[in-house]
């Protein structure tokens, strides 16, 4: 029947079936052996999704891998060391050993993915976060030419530290977590893990060291056996000068045997010590004194066959309409939260939904695509990969994506980034679930803990922008303009500094941490799975998409007036003129507001199915709308002219606050121009997306 | 009602409705006056236009201007001469006066549109037809620098011969018509018009230099009145030295005075002399002897206001699809077969079609848009901005572009060039047409004159690919693309070797030039409104969308078996694999078949409207899975991986015949990458294109 729409029913039904132990289960399996991408333990999660997928009973219609070959980097005994007397090796191999888990062969050393191999030494300065700032504020006193720094993680991407860092003359970086910003300042054995969720000393974040997404050699290409792949030297975006994460136990023994001045106030932590900037070098008191600090690293980088495991069911009504849910499925160890959490969320969704198929009980509307994506954790790489292959399909067709990765960093409160589309779809959902340890609903908690005030519905809660490319979202988002989402259980930030849940990426990331302090009910899991699974049922069975045009208005409006107020004075001034692009805005409201209203006065179940259809693909292709393929030629799969990254802090229109910040820096001619070409990019996709709301014809 | 397909009797009407009398007065009334892009000849058409699709009893459901903020460039006074004796003025500033219309103060004087103003002189030589290797042939006896170039016109693009010209050192270049390749060899007053079709000796072809389409200052924005327009210093592919078109009177007087070598046989002509190289200069003897010859441009550009004329007729059934069908409005001169000829057929068309609709009798089921294009002559401006403007809503909806710009240039024969999709309609519409002057149909009178041999359907008239961006299909074909149509009346290329009609672009291209020697009966115009027309009315109207996506495949494996032969083993040597490319055409061959078979077993009228729409979509955005907006990075406007332009004459792939022609010349291993990267790129969008045409899930 074509003119079905969502049944409640269905949904209430669906929310019941979720259930905690078979979500601890998932995890349970999921984490019994570290799963990095392409290693014997994630070649055992692909085996586990498509048993899990193809299961008889509880199954999806038709589920099956898809490799890819990929360029990745693995570590080789690398070490980090002092030449003192006894040319010490003082940096751990392996973080320290509290549980089994630890235990494993197959845990690998802590690394920085993309990291050149190499054997250099220097005198140590410490950085703070290696942001270009930190650098120029270093080199005013300071010769850094030859000297190693050691910074810290937070502030600045991994892999911009050493690049930064390598503008300067440095010629190795080493990053540390710093209790002050992870641990709430806990820094002893006692009182973090296995005691706590706190890192424990020796714990390293491991993690990729790149700035673009997807396969590095393949860009715009999905990584086939004879896919051309550009050379080796050409690859952007990753450091310069070898870099190796440490843990805050080794960078106590660095940092505070500095010699020269204090660190600033804001550069100094929780360790014992006051962190000073480095003579370079450490005090002559100091065991290490006059001592280099080596860097010997010996990453190597090969092609491996990486799997996405895919999983579908069919739609009944519009077969050719696809909502897709997703999660990356690699670890850098266990990867209990980051990403099992996720996956066993996702896991528990098409159990449910599978099971109501098989008994059929239920078929969507639409079809529904599963992805597990691989080397997620190297640069989203298995869903960059897939956006490229199935590029034309995935436009035209794809409704959604939702990416669950972390379902829960914590359990005080829902958290999700969302193209403005897909707010109400969000509200409506977690209205719909129960906080886990609350009386209340999922939306009024969240709610508490993190609103803004809307023009428009007055307090609610604060859907953040999907701006970054944080996770498997950003193929989706950025590259094919598909309203996409990313929903979690998150932690209360008035209670915690932590810069994310401290275990993160590293060998303490597991079932014991993630079932003792993390979610020890799987509630938190379980809100996560009804939320999310929530929102995929109304997206993939609605006769209406359950989309909001104009919620994308009001975002607009917003990044409009901060871009008035930080930038039309300045630009004014070189005789640029933000009018058009407030006449975009003004048109892209009208818009809204009449499709709205033809939304509003529309019987769609008793007119013609196409009726509906012409609407849903106003909606859905909406995001398409604000794609420039040509906006930002220098970022990897950044299309999407409202939510590219940025590097500007002013919460607005990207390569607008871009070409501002460049400009006022350079004070060029040519710069200024570069602002104005952004105006008139951004001015367009506007008006072009206003036009596709307007009546279509 | 959603299901009801074309009505072959509203189709028969539609053709015995479309009046020889009707287009000749409409053809008389657009040429009146000269009517260049934004002259008030111009405007005066723009009225027309509007009178027309608004009259109320014949008109469209609306229609308005859209004006753009265009760069264009016009002449002033320029004249050549020469230096000799008496300085003399040579060049002819108009063309002489047969009847009134060359009267007219308003003829445009002849100019190369972006030559830059400037005076040069120098010595002159004979360059052929300003291909590189016409310069580098001259090159190797003569020093080229500080001379002075006349060309022919033929072989290169107009602006190319002055790009050319300027990498020798040359300063300036003469354009002329050589009537060997115009007028089969015919010089004298007494043969040529008004006494034949043939372009007397003082007709000049004006024309456009440069190379990139769309208004050259707003690349991929439409050009509004604040938008950002790059600095003039910046545009591309304009001459970079003074470029002036002559007539072969002219011609005659220069290049009969040559001095120098004989030039080779391919570069002799009919004027009455045997064409020499130069000394550079004249020979002694001549009256021009040791004379420079000055070329004094004062060309200027300026920003004018461009209008497209656009009119709708609002589906019924689908009005979110839309039927495209346009021409230029814009001409040189009185352009009275240029390009008034297919706009007297768009004016025919549209009075029958507005009167079914203004009677009730009819209403598409699709959408159609009827565009009358402004500027088309510099650079096919007006409908580049057009899909500029409003990229995002046509690349959503739009089903098909049909253009009819010279609509007759002879009588003997339908031309059609389309992407591979559109052969069938093509074909259809083509068999229920009577050819003029003949007892048979459009179609069997086609394949008399071109015709091919299809592996599929033996043979067949011969549909040219749309590869080039000669008239205002080039927009909506390469930059959205979108499946599209060039169709016109053509000549006997047994009878003549004329290059084009020989008034193409002159002052003579008027109405009683084209109602006394192109059609007088103006059968051939009908023939053509009637393809067209028929065209159009079943895109609009089929149920199922009358495209063939295994005639796609047949053109991709014509093109791939070019491809081995050309290119396999030179590839191979350089451990270059083509099976990737071969498995992607067989794998679109596959799912075509599979598509074709889905199509054949479906009974539409009796499923949801929504089955039809979903294999409509596939067939709508089907050449839309064949845009790759990074593949050719230095073209603008180019996306189209199949139908690129390039420079390669194998006619295969684009990109990979450019490529593998440079890495041939260079040698260089990173031009052979670079086909390499070819070869992945149209992989990948052919295999992208067939997943399209797959099974939706
Ligand atoms: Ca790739
Ligand atoms: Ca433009
Ligand atoms: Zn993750
Ligand atoms: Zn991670
Ligand atoms: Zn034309
Ligand atoms: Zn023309």
């Amino acid at each position: 029947d074509a003119s079905r729409d969502v049944d409640e029913s269905i949904i209430e039904k669906f929310l019941a079936e979720l259930d905690t132990n078979q979500l601890k289960e998932n995890l349970r399996e999921l984490t019994k052996v570290p799963h990095m991408a392409t290693t014997s333990g994630d070649e055992a999660t692909v085996d586990f999704m498509l048993k899990r997928w193809q299961d008889p009973n509880t199954g999806l219609d038709s589920a099956w891998r898809e490799d890819y070959k990929v360029y990745l980097s693995f570590p080789n005994k690398t070490i980090t060391w002092f030449q003192n007397s006894s040319n010490e090796k003082l940096f751990h191999l392996r973080e320290k050993v509290y549980k089994p888990d630890q235990e494993d062969p197959e845990v690998v050393q802590p690394f920085a993915a993309y990291s050149p191999a190499g054997n250099v030494k220097g005198k140590l300065v410490y950085a703070n976060q290696g942001k270009m700032s930190d650098y120029e504020l270093l080199n005013t006193t300071l010769d850094l030419r030859g000297t190693i720094a050691i910074t810290r993680y937070g502030g600045e991407g991994r892999s911009k530290k050493a690049i930064n860092a390598a503008r300067f003359g440095i010629v190795g970086v080493l990053v540390y977590t710093e209790p002050y910003d992870m641990n709430d300042g806990l820094v002893s054995e006692s009182e973090t893990y296995p005691h706590s969720w706190y890192l424990p000393p020796s714990g390293v974040e491991r993690g990729s060291y790149n700035i673009d997404f997807g396969d590095l050699l393949t860009p715009y290409l999905a990584a086939k056996d004879d896919t051309y792949r550009i050379p080796k030297e050409d690859i952007t975006g990753i450091p310069p000068i070898p870099a190796q994460p440490i843990g805050f136990e080794d960078a106590e023994r660095l940092i505070c045997e500095l010699d020269g001045d204090d660190a600033p106030d804001e550069w100094q932590g929780s360790l014992n010590c006051i962190y000073k900037l480095g003579g370079p070098g450490f005090k002559a008191t100091s065991t290490f004194s006059n001592s280099n600090v080596h860097l010997d690293i010996y990453n190597t980088e090969r092609l491996e066959y990486s799997a996405n495991v895919m999983g579908i069911i069919r739609g009944s009504v519009e077969p050719d309409r696809y909502v897709i849910y997703g999660n990356h499925r690699d670890s850098w160890v266990h990867g209990a939260i980051d990403p099992s959490s996720g996956t066993a969320v996702m896991l528990e969704i098409t159990r449910v939904l599978g099971k109501m198929v098989k008994e059929g009980k239920w078929r969507p509307r639409r079809s529904i695509i599963f992805g597990s994506w691989g080397a997620e954790e190297f640069g989203l790489i298995g869903s960059a990969e897939y956006t490229e292959e199935y590029f034309s399909k995935l436009s035209e067709r794809t409704v959604a994506y939702i990416n669950v990765d972390i379902s829960v960093f914590a359990n005080a409160t829902l958290r999700a980034s969302a193209s403005p589309a897909a707010q109400s779809v969000i509200f409506t959902a977690s209205k719909q679930v129960n906080a886990p340890g609350t009386t209340t609903t999922v939306y009024e908690n969240w709610k508490q803990y993190s609103n803004r005030t809307s023009p428009n519905y007055g307090i609610i809660p604060n859907v953040g922008f999907l701006t970054g490319a944080g996770s498997d979202y950003a193929a989706f988002m950025h590259y094919l303009g598909i309203t996409s989402m990313d929903i979690s259980y998150y932690y209360d930030r008035s209670k915690t500094r932590a810069r994310i849940y401290p275990a993160y990426h590293t060998a303490y990331d597991t079932f014991d941490y993630a079932s003792t302090y993390i979610d020890p009910g799987f509630t938190s899991h379980q809100a996560v799975a009804r939320t999310a699974g929530n929102v995929l049922l109304r997206l993939a069975d609605s006769l209406l998409l359950p989309f909001n045009c104009s919620d994308y208005a009001e975002s607009l409006e917003q990044y409009l007036s901060q871009a008035v107020t930080a930038f039309e004075e300045k630009l004014a001034a070189k005789g640029i003129s933000m009018e058009s692009l407030k006449k975009a805005v003004q048109l892209f409201r009208d818009t809204a507001t009449k499709l709205d209203r033809v939304i509003r006065d529309s019987d769609l179940a008793k007119e013609t199915p196409l009726k509906a259809r012409q609407i849903n693909d106003q909606l859905m292709l909406l995001d398409r709308a604000f794609l420039d393929p040509l906006a930002f030629p220098e970022q990897y799969g950044f299309r999407h002219v409202i939510w590219a990254s940025k590097s500007s802090s002013v919460p607005t229109f990207p390569g607008l606050a871009d070409a501002v910040e460049k400009a006022e820096s350079t004070g060029l001619k040519e710069d200024w121009d570069q602002a104005h070409k952004h105006i008139s990019i951004v001015t367009q996709a506007i008006a072009g997306a206003a036009h596709t709301l307007d009546d279509v014809i």
